[in-house]
């Protein structure tokens, strides 16, 4: 079977490049699946533990199964007291992506399995990696702020643990679940940007780390997980749902887009964003500043209703534009938004990396090698001629 | 113009994902050009930063251009004390590319351009990774090996002074011309795996060292940049030019293949191979060990007539397979090859994270997601049923 694409395929969009077992992301009918399951049945029902043993494992646990790899995961967490040495030479206002890429590198040299290349290490280096990936970011916050880096309780599961080794208080309840969810919720989405990256360094037959440290440093930018940021600095500067249409306006005089309203695979509302607004909602009520969730809903409604009159296009919500309100109402930090994008989407990356590297059917993955089309033609059509630099 | 390509494009060969005006590989007539220039004239007459300043400005530097580059390049290669700091906290026997790839994320955090999102923010980053890497390079291995860490000598160019800084001596002219050639004939090589993991992670608007610290760790994996170590590591497998015969015959009845002999891109020998053969030779008789050349002058010869007489395959030498003999002479130690890579690709790098970010001309780059194709029918081709653990 043949498909066309254009000489030049930029982006790649449009390009199928693998086949997967661990996610679909159906566009057009705002369907998000992690191997098989809704992620509306996932959020609602399933604990990020269990979703990231489905990713890794292919299947949900069963009860025996869930309660060895939750305890697999609360011994892996600690991260060495040399990591943590290192990240106490980190300046203070450093970006929290490059401290959690350096720490990615910087936990490598510890893992007893770093030179194994079987299958089983891999998943083994897995759920290291997801165990540790808290903590780090955790500790991090905690240096930065001059306060004493909080040891993992093995007693919490992976949610409340990552709001008590931050915040220095175990979570409530409420908290605890709404912060679980988002764990589930980002934790996978097939061949996005950083999950590329992932899978392309593994494709050179590269460690877990390398892999994972170059999917911190592409979901970094802020066209990929930078975005969560970018709404929450915007409703900051909206202030008040009163703002919204005059916002919304100036947007559209400028050409612009209103952050966290298109995406370029959901065709729809993305499903992901309606199972956030609402906690969103509930969140900011409990602390006391409605206006975040007031703020985006407004904005949410005014914009798909400009874009579609003023524009004629169909606008849509997409996971980042809830998320913002939620994770600023759970007291997160803005700059540590697009971390826990990671401390979620490391789950997803490493089952993509050990597809990668072991996939057993037909057709298996390769070497990332694409073609370019050179067009420097600096001398023409000719090489240039070389000529010493006191004769240039 | 349209072209084909089969449904699922595996590890994207034949795919072209860009224009590029940085380098052209022309692999049927063995050409490998810069900007326009020769490999071989470059490699020849030109030194390591009259390169890296073509790569990144688009062409050679005159006399005085090349003595600021110079200057500025001297001027940045020290790395902050708390970079080093943060060294002496790895385990000794970390993999060195391991370092290389944290080193680079606890530069960001100290870069004053960080932040700046223009085209001259871009380059003068670029020139702080291409001066301070050897530094980080060398650092790492005089801390694993409890030495002194030695500060770079200004007055030293590129290739000198990584020598000094690693070894803790001045090289004499030879060495120095020899590393430097070296620096040249690694610098760039078009979309290889890890500049399209450095453009796929710019791609997302990450910064400069997100990307730089995503293709440290593509060059890792062993079908790249660690393949250099595999071709010293047969080499002294081989151990004495008599046994190459048997060797060969052993790698053909296994149905193996022999490191640094076949390429995925060149159907002739690759023209750096050339260059570095000469130098391989020189080196090994000027240290008394004219074996490791020996042995792998003998093994192409023996490897191109076996292959061809029992495959009818032609295989062709490739960039690693003398530059591994050549570095071992020069006292730098294997585990350090890939890294020297590094050093010298940097300049490619981030030439091409450069174009990524700021290419004018149509077609202009754009993040990279490609699409694939769902197989995970856990449940047929309906979605599955959750059910909680306790009933699985």
């Amino acid at each position: 079977m043949q498909e066309c694409a254009p000489t030049v395929n930029i982006g790649l969009r449009g390009i199928t490049i693998a086949t997967t077992k661990i996610s679909k992301v159906d566009g057009q009918a705002g369907k998000l699946i992690y191997r098989g399951y809704l992620i509306k049945d996932l959020a609602e029902k399933a604990t990020f533990e269990e979703v990231a043993y489905l990713l890794l494992h292919e299947k949900l646990p069963d009860f025996e199964e869930l309660n060895d790899f939750k305890a697999q995961m609360a011994r892996e967490r600690a991260i060495p007291i040399e990591v943590v040495d290192a990240l106490k030479t980190i300046p203070n206002d450093a970006q929290p992506m490059d401290v959690l890429q350096a720490g990615t590198s910087l936990l490598a040299p510890h893992d007893p399995d770093l030179e194994d290349p079987s299958r089983d290490a891999f998943l083994r280096i897995a759920v290291r990696l997801i165990a540790k990936f808290p903590t780090l970011l955790a500790a991090w916050g905690r240096i930065r702020a001059g306060k004493d880096v909080v040891e993992p309780d093995p007693q919490l599961g992976q949610a409340a643990n990552f709001l008590y080794m931050l915040q220095g208080q175990r979570p409530d309840d409420e908290l605890t679940r709404f912060f679980d969810v988002c764990l589930t919720l980002h934790a996978e989405h097939s061949f996005n940007a950083s999950t590329f990256t992932a899978r392309q360094v593994a494709s050179t037959r590269a460690h877990m780390y390398a892999a994972i440290a170059g999917a911190v440093g592409s979901l970094s930018g802020e066209l990929h997980g930078g975005a969560n940021v970018r709404v929450m600095q915007m409703l900051m500067k909206i202030g008040d749902s009163d703002n919204v249409e005059s916002f919304v306006q100036g947007i559209l005089d400028a050409g612009e887009k209103i952050f966290g309203l298109g995406h370029a695979v959901y065709k729809v509302d993305d499903p992901r964003a309606h199972i956030l607004a609402p906690m969103s909602k509930t969140m900011g009520e409990r602390i006391g500043q409605p206006q975040w969730y007031e703020i985006s809903k407004r904005l949410e409604k005014v914009g798909k209703k400009a874009f579609k009159e003023r524009k004629g296009i169909d606008i849509f919500v997409n996971v980042d534009f809830y998320s913002a309100s939620l994770y600023y109402a759970m007291g997160i930090p803005v700059e540590f938004f697009t971390p826990l994008f990671a401390i979620s989407r490391i789950s997803g990356w490493t089952a993509h990396v050990v597809e990668e590297r072991f996939a057993e059917a037909a057709p298996k993955p390769a070497l990332y090698r694409p073609k370019s089309d050179y067009v420097g033609e600096y001398c023409g059509p000719d090489e240039c001629s070389f000529v010493p630099p006191d004769e240039r």
